[in-house]
């Protein structure tokens, strides 16, 4: 596969290889913050609807790759709660209230009667997008899938909705842990299945997005969060997907990139609340580091974004083993011109950072 | 002062001093998870009238320590926004909203109106409120009083509410960062003169809440919200109050506690993400750690919350300078019983690790 990619600096990156500038992509960089996206959005219906449209899909994948050349990675145009809903658990989404599950798993009977669901044709629709997606990069550049943290679709698929303060489903890990660890056992061999058909329809990587571990103790973290996500990468290796680079993100687990170095992962995700010249010290370069702009400097102005760009780049410092990224989702709110200044400072100024240059 | 204070174990625990089992008290200790909260609270009118009621303000206060004799603090109830409605942006409270300004700080020109309020007479029902609360505990336990912290206070100044994901505070900051430390400066002077009024008034101790630094970059949390808590805690000492014990709490902000320990408080709040034995190792015993009982275990069962406090008390080991708190504020869900359950296994399993007892 990986010869028939032809800007493959991403994928070097994450192989440890040499690379003569440090590539970038953006978290949920096919998004709102492009008119052109707003645009195909108008006649296309709601948020699932899109995401269940192969044509759809593919046209917003592409499109910050059609406008910004700069840019060394496509990410698949899904949802992270495709899986629950799939479980049958109802996923709909409420207009400025985010997504929202009609079937909550509210009771014990509800968490018992939780299976696997048919990964292969309950969620064909994003196996689809995903080979129409390949087949329109045609090998410009590698393409990431991707899935929720067990723990953060428990977080959802217990509590219904966002913005709950995780009352719920703490009461349940902390009354009924047997119920939580079922969920989540579920829910990672769902995702591991998941993960591996996005691969066998073409994904070069795949990234695991924890938006919600950041809210359990340092003790639970790893029992409830990082211990899944090692399962699932266990899984993919076991299915013979070593070779596929694995990316974890917690949000807000900054203090615990220790534990996440050895989860198996071969990179991880850092929020801009973390120092990535510190981590980089924590994992000792054995394990490629994703991060860390704070997308709302993309608010601000082409100065201070060359700044903050050479903030980060510096204080990765010299070396391979790291991908340049956001902390987090672009904002809605970004002008896109100010995506464009970030990514040929990154180009500009990450060349002297790197031998293969 | 401290000679009037019956039960002082929590200000021993502050200067060091030994003392027979870890002392506690909860944030939000007052408020609506007790009955007797929202029956006051029927008939009293807004939140912020209630705020702004001595009497009110006084019972509620109470409340928690009459129904708990094992609470070791009591804190002043009021709100931490009560600086910034002093400035006359018009504070008030949406119900199911939380607090609302009627003038944010939306531009310049009202940026550089911003001034120091009259503190004395603006916010004096705040110090009659401590005043008369002084007199209701007669000696009992000592009176926290507290504040926002600065970058805190311009979050909700700025956004003119919660829940906006500060974009328009972090545009300014990366746009303007002029005017954000002209509103933080401030807002820094306001909070010293608020808390000296307190102290002034009666309060034993006083704790800045910084419930927003934890959504800055390593580097702005100290240009941005811990340098402006270390005036505060400067300013406070230069007006002769170095022997009243300071807090400081940034939720959010367990990777910084090393600077933390720097900034002349006497003890660090800790949220529950943060291993507290790895984080008296960091501070090494200098400075007295506050905290950090994930608030969502009081919704479980007696058997759990045991546990976790254990959990806790274990996490920090032997010795002095530990004062048992919740990693955030209760919250309204909380079965009161659940508290008293707390309390005492605080209190029973406590004792072991005092030289004191």
């Amino acid at each position: 596969m990986k010869s028939t990619i032809h800007n493959d600096v991403f994928l070097k990156t994450l192989n440890h290889q040499s690379t003569p500038y440090t590539p970038v992509w953006m978290m949920r960089q096919a998004g709102r913050y492009l008119p052109e996206y707003r645009e195909s959005r108008k006649n296309a219906g709601s948020f699932l609807e899109l995401c269940k449209n192969t044509e759809f899909a593919t046209e917003v994948t592409m499109q910050p790759l059609d406008r910004y050349p700069l840019l060394d990675a496509a990410i698949l145009f899904s949802d992270i709660l495709t899986v629950p809903d799939a479980m049958g658990l109802g996923l709909h989404f409420v207009d400025g209230e985010g997504p929202k599950f009609h079937k909550p798993l509210l009771d014990e009977k509800s968490v018992q009667k939780l299976d696997v669901p048919d990964v292969e044709n309950d969620l064909a629709y994003v196996f689809d997008a995903v080979k129409s997606i390949k087949k329109s990069l045609d090998g410009r550049v590698p393409l990431i899938g991707f899935a929720g943290s067990p723990w953060t679709l428990a977080t959802y698929m217990i509590e219904g909705q966002g913005g709950t303060g995780f009352l719920n489903i703490k009461k349940m890990l902390y009354t009924r842990p047997d119920l939580i660890h079922h969920i989540l056992k579920i829910t990672a061999e769902s995702v591991s299945l998941y993960l591996a058909k996005q691969i066998e329809a073409g994904v070069d990587v795949v990234m695991i997005f924890d938006s919600w571990g950041g809210v359990l103790t340092h003790e639970e973290y790893e029992t409830h969060s990082l211990n899944y996500m090692k399962v699932i990468i266990a899984n993919l290796n076991l299915m013979g997907f070593e070779n596929i680079p694995k990316i974890i993100f917690s949000k807000g687990g900054g203090q615990w990139i220790d534990k996440q170095a050895k989860s198996g992962a071969d990179a991880l995700g850092i929020d801009w609340q973390t120092n990535l010249g510190e981590a980089r010290k924590i994992v000792n370069d054995k394990i490629v580091l994703q991060g860390n702009l704070d997308p709302a400097i993309l608010l601000s102005t082409p100065k201070a974004i060359k700044e903050a760009v050479r903030k980060v780049l510096d204080s990765y410092g010299h070396g391979e083993g790291h991908i340049f990224n956001l902390g987090h989702g672009i904002t809605q709110f970004t002008p896109p011109e100010n995506v464009e200044c970030m990514l040929e400072e990154i180009r500009n100024y990450s060349k002297k950072f790197h031998a293969g240059n």
